[in-house]
């Protein structure tokens, strides 16, 4: 711990001792934030023009700047780069690099300017492209759900409560129901956005800079909507990466709930659906296996978002302002999240391009679980019964079932009829499975005309 | 566990043993929802008018069910309603009471619809609701942060970074960082609302009602802006849950960063501000504390706000659909998020309402901190010495006044320009405190222009 | 916010105005410390006497605060005891009731402690005892599992590999598995309650007490095993909450596997276990439902438990030393989360207690999911084909299957040898699934015999 | 999303189409979990004599097998092993290259284990190593604080309460309250190794293996207490990533604590502590900066490692048994709490080792905050008068002193005794500062001689 590192640190003036070696390596965030190079760069571009234009540096010296960053950009983009862990940063290395290819009239560039407003503004931008990015994924698991569900408009299958049967459903409103979260995550993410999409360059490192500079004009040049209003906020803000979390944790969440539906459904007791070899592994032991990985791997992949967010919450909490060191740990819990929920999106749509889903023969909608008993207890509504007689009229029907061991359609009138004389022959029209799902035609029921309406409304939005 | 209530559940047709009464009591959500009664009861009464409208019941009934619910209604503001736990929630104890006082029709308001769209309607009328309360709290927040600014637009005070004191700044300017704050706070919860503002019932158990109801007169009479579109994602949907304590997370975190600025500045290290008797308390041993209580339990609470958000997400991942009873568990930490915000939101502003801050002397204020170093850097900028080369030469200056204990101006101009000749007379100009201040008059700086623009601009958003 | 309370608040003497009554709600604790008198009183007596022992109060004395806090807890036994809003804490509501009773030397009990350490004192004795509540928990639920086990050594279910069945199992080995967690969670506790179960009193506010008091007779009468090294540490340490509830998410944790296997198994797909009436609730609009709530219900507390702990280490988070009033916050998430714990294990006893778990025939374990294709793997593998090129071999003959809509042992020993000659005629044996499962006979395995054996051993510890 | 990888999967036999390339960057977790190729390693060694002693191999396959692993291992080391992102994770990477070594005998070392065992072994011997780690880190940072008690057993410093001035205490005494819950992070860390410190091999995939192989004896050869006594719980048992982050949990937020501390003490308002350039930085702008940074990264890592915990407690919630993919999520979390509590730690010690405390002058002790009001409060009690009425008394003498601008000590006596006559000349006595230090005189107590009491007794412990 008493080695010392001889590279010159940005702040050296007062400084008689340099940093612990490990202290360096423990506070370099150079690992995880060069990724943000290309940001730094545009960033630093637009910086430059906003000097000119504000005279503090000439146009001669910015295209020297100008194109000593674009050699770095290349660099980068190359591979060529060499990062270096004692300039701890990614602002300092392209920095320092300036120095290098341009000479000292690089070090005018950091004028008018703080690390802090620096890395604010690289991770909106970075973030910017990334919500993009999520966004894109998000419309095609979309697209994919609303073509399966063209598919599917007549394929019955179980609704569920409790993961007890409840009543027959279209396939189609299943998985409709799934593109309604994921439009309510889509909002979401637009709402973050128009706070992502502000420009705090010019607040310097907490109270505006001494320089005369046009912010605005930095923002036009970075397609910003709107400029920070207040330089210690803005410094100091975090609330972008926060509610990108917040937004992703959501939209896990719902995946979530998604794979539990496929793990389930892939069961051989489920056996409503197939997943592609292509999306599935086998066992290293098991040969007959064929696990539904990519949907086990997002479902656990939830956990790790929500830790993000907890994360940086944490991190955030009770801090005074303006800027402290602890604002540098939001980068790897925002970097994790965004590639994770790409990860995710992207799986989520080859699992489900590639699956097969399986037909259930009617018969077996039958055997199991009383699917249309909630039907009789509207027929009976439907003769005047009050609800709460209908209901327990029904119950008493299934219970008689269940001891005889037969399904509703099975039981003959005049059994029914001694339940309660109110049956009549039409009863067994009711009690269809496939009449069931078409007579829940409201406005957002599992009705096929309805879930062909909801198919063309959907197919407007997301096109 | 083996003592059996007698009580009729709702469900009582098929089963033939009763409920445990410790499990009914684990599972009873009466004694948290029924807050939710006026909501229940104003669901009720606008879909017993659309089951008029769809014919399914007559105006007579409609008649004596919406004056059984005004009279509900009443039992409850007046106290006297007895809710009993065996009837599980409040929507049961609202409806047996109401079969109890109109009759058997009372049975009829349950037609075509669920306690699954039921519950997610009184949620959200709820919900919808709280925002607005939680806005006002805002608001009138805000209010007095402007107020206060206004009295201290010329009070400076040191800004800091890493709790360093780093530049001076205006108190204003610093107050107005949390209106920023609270600025998005508002934003989100507006978008909250949205989605919150959206109506579920007819979506019924899962599937949609058999009967042919008008969903969107139920929502133009509950004032709803949209229904929900698919009766699967209606019943299982809790997203506008996790959403409010998400946005509330975000606004504990900004009042916990503004409460760690209180009680510091309540220290006698620093003594910026004394807070009033009113929201302080003092020691039971030691008589001569007082106490930041007030800040202290905003920023514990925090804490709670954050683990009802996790309690959500954990709760909700990996659920298959449609509900689960796990859903039940969406109300406690909401309504538990609900009052700690409104309450947080409302002793600070009392807080601030009624404390003091106190003016720091520019004796002071110059002699701690060498607040103006970085001017000095400005000023060598200004001269044409790379940014780089002026850090450099400041910091030198910096450890010349620590190492001869003398603070920036107390350098005679002959040491300055042994450092470096740059140094000119007008030196003194650029690192006087007030004229720092004067000098950060960039959009958003600290600069008394600055802060008094953002003061009109802000009172004409929150007025 | 300006209405004043006129009740004195201890710490008058400096204060000139008083505490705000919004601020008093916001503040109070005795709505939710009030559960704490038995052990604030338990421990003022033992503190009385320890002043006795160093002279501070005349035995006389004692008597009367003695007698006076004994009537004390005899009005909260009856349910007389009216707490006062105003009196902020139970520590307070107590000590003023006292000098109400007892008359002056009433004052003298709170020598030589703060509520600092008073309160810390009462927390540790609470939490002590409910320690040894949910101990007893865990082990009534444990007991249930090892006699279910008994019952089911010879039921052979399929056990399951990322939900896809997997090998044949023993329905009371996946039982047992559960008891290891338990046992786990037992010994968590256990280890938890080393660290709760020490004795703070005499820390006083922050530094210690002036008075020469005896802090281990004080440990003695209550019963403590040690007493806390350090004052600053002991009014500030929160670390026993922390690690309770901690130990309660692990053990919630292990609750919603298990409820998630329940649930799974009480499908109608599943169709492995019956739940009693006395633990399953039914529908209000499908009566056909029995649906398992008490599962439910606990998967989703667990989400509850886990915001619990992240409440409180996000509240403990940066506090300087020593006492907050964050700490407050400290009661809430840890009272609610000893009873979820001890609500959960109950419900789950009965729920367990009162199931009926269903045989599989054979014919149906035999038909789905080649549950002993790894049996076949290791047969190969006994004929000296290394493993990967068994794994290989079994994984062509279940594809064989598969495409000829066979059953392993459907096929005859003649197309089996064309996959490969290895195969014998001995090698229906392997695949048989009664033999599966008897030749599982490695420690810890699940055949009879091996679970047999732990029956035996966790019937010892157990006890 | 459709090009195909050509390698070969370990569960080729019954899949058709070969894994998409996406997704096996998606599921491959080779790129974290080749941390543990020793672990690996290791354990085939062990699992492979076990093979030879139960006669499933032959010692000259053995051989081949152990030179083949003792090769790869040396390849690792050396840097020249080449992983293979199509070979998923560790363990086929490993095995792939020991049977280009050592021939076909190498596929026989995966007999009689699967990969859920394999991986839960790798990681209890990988996480049983860093436990040790963590140990010498928290005992390496523990002797740097005795060695600064020591030191400094007669430097009074304010104790604070809601971060207002309480009492005196010593610096050594504030110290030490560090060192009190390192030891009970300690003891959290030995529990949790307990648990960790147990073998699972011999499960194989769920069921227990066929074979008939002795696990105590691979126990023994791993140095391991005890083996798992269940197959299903072995496997999908995660209990000991979870404990370990919540011990590192708690670790942190101590560590959190003592840097809140830091920081606020290294502020020139505080002024208590100056820490060394070493581990401090300096600001890109602002060159008379000294940032805390080490202090505060520590302190925005604690959010993390909370994130960790969550993760892998969402991650685990309701998973039925056995092993899902979901638990393949548990290393990453893990391995970051592991390094960031090691590196904590690390830069912790160097920070403290290389700080300075300063000393606080006696006179502006005296000056802020009424530092022995409490002292005077017991002075009055010693004369008989009851606590509370003490309280009162006091609490007018310091309003006395603040509307009068003196200190306690300032007050003469005839003023004092205006206030109540029961004070004498010897209540100066009672609020000297270094008097009130001595007289905290109770086990635990602020006095030097407490304070080197526990000097003693730690620094037998901690040897």
């Amino acid at each position: 711990m008493t080695k010392k590192s001889n590279t010159k640190s940005p702040w050296g003036g007062r400084f008689k001792e340099s940093t612990d070696d490990w202290m360096i390596r423990f506070s370099a965030s150079i690992f995880f934030d060069r990724r943000l190079y290309a940001y730094d760069i545009a960033g630093s571009i637009a910086h430059c023009k906003t000097l000119v234009k504000a005279k503090i540096i000439k146009p001669g010296e910015s295209k020297k700047i100008i194109s000593g960053l674009q050699q770095i950009l290349k660099e980068f983009e190359q591979g060529k780069f060499k990062v270096k862990e004692s300039l701890e940063d990614i602002h300092m290395n392209i920095e320092q690099r300036l120095i290098q290819i341009a000479g000292p009239v690089g070090g005018k560039l950091h004028t008018a300017r703080s690390r802090n407003d620096q890395v604010a503004l690289d991770i909106r931008l970075y973030l910017r492209d990334e919500v993009d990015a999520v966004q894109k994924g998000i419309r095609q698991l979309v697209k994919v759900l609303i073509q399966l569900a063209r598919q599917h408009v007549e394929t019955i299958i179980p609704g569920y409560t409790h993961m007890q049967r409840a009543q027959p459903i279209l396939l189609a409103h299943h998985l409709l129901a799934y593109v309604e979260m994921l439009a309510r995550d889509r909002s979401r993410f637009e709402d973050a956005k128009k706070r992502i999409n502000v420009m705090p360059l010019g607040s310097a490192a907490l109270a505006g800079t001494n320089f005369p500079i046009d912010r605005k004009h930095t923002a036009k040049l970075l397609g910003f909507q709107e400029i920070t209003h207040n330089s210690l906020d803005a410094v100091s803000d975090r609330d972008f990466a926060v509610e990108f979390c917040s937004a992703s944790a959501l939209l896990m969440m719902h995946l979530s709930r998604f794979c539990e539906d496929i793990v389930l459904w892939s069961t051989s007791e489920f056996g409503f659906l197939e997943l592609s070899d292509q999306f599935t592994t086998g066992s290293s032991i098991m040969p007959q296996k064929k696990n539904p990985d990519a949907a086990e791997l997002v479902r656990g992949k939830t956990g790790r978002v929500y830790g993000n967010l907890m994360s940086l919450l944490a991190m955030l909490k009770s801090l005074p302002l303006a800027y402290n060191k602890d604002l540098q740990e939001d980068k790897e819990p925002l970097f994790d999240t965004v590639e994770t929920v790409k990860g995710s999106l992207a799986v989520f749509h080859g699992m489900l391009k590639t699956a097969r889903f399986k037909k259930i023969p009617l018969k077996r909608l039958a055997e199991e679980g009383f699917l249309t008993a909630t039907d009789l207890a509207d027929y009976l509504v439907m003769q005047n019964v009050p609800f709460r007689e209908a209901h327990e009229i029904t119950g008493k029907t299934v219970a008689h079932c269940i001891a005889t061991h037969r399904h509703l359609d099975q039981l003959p009138l005049a059994e029914l009829q001694k339940i309660s004389p109110r049956f009549k022959k039409d009863v067994y029209d009711f009690i269809s499975i496939p009449k069931s799902v078409q007579r829940k035609n409201v406005y957002g029921g599992t009705a096929k005309k309805r879930v062909q309406e909801q198919i063309l409304r959907l197919s407007k939005i997301w096109k």
